[in-house]
């Protein structure tokens, strides 16, 4: 494995309909300071389902398997856990490998 | 529904094995054209599950419903499905509504 490939994962996250706004709130919380602070980090991409508004989809983009590791220790990212973890009902984490990760500069 | 905020899909596509290497191909190529030509198109990722690699996901972000629109009328696109068409084995498009997209400039 190249260590220093973009590193992408993909989660799926059941949440608790009645808890669904607190837990967005914590999600983007979590986003906003881990792209602000981790330089690792290139793109954290949150949404929910249309048809099923509580079933939550995570695109991540580290710059590297390294970036993911360091992204779990934060203080932000224990924050999150700890702070959603009776919101969270499932979660399952894709790990992948890119195909192509294209996107235009804002 | 806001017609301009960002709308975002994401695809599940299975993909006939044998096939995977020209399919890879095939979707670089669309991706890499659709990035360069289209003004809506912001971001088309593409990754391979890695336990499962022959399943295949696209997280896209458009400028909006019409970029998506306009995107799916483009000669790329249209080259892309034709060329596809007997390497794709199933296709699961989820609509969604986003909770945060964050990404670093490049």
């Amino acid at each position: 494995m190249d260590a220093r490939r973009p590193y992408v994962r993909v989660a799926e996250i059941e949440v608790d309909p009645a808890q669904l706004d607190a837990y967005k709130e914590a999600l983007r919380k979590q986003i906003d300071t881990a792209l602000r602070v981790e330089r690792g980090v290139l793109a954290l991409h949150a949404v929910a389902d249309k048809d099923d508004p509580a079933l939550v989809l995570v695109f991540e983009i580290y710059a590297d398997e390294n970036a993911y590791r360091a992204h779990l220790e934060t203080p932000h990212f224990n924050a999150y856990k700890a702070v959603t973890n009776e919101m969270v009902r499932s979660l399952k984490l894709r790990d992948t490998l890119p195909i192509a990760l294209g996107a235009k500069a804002e």
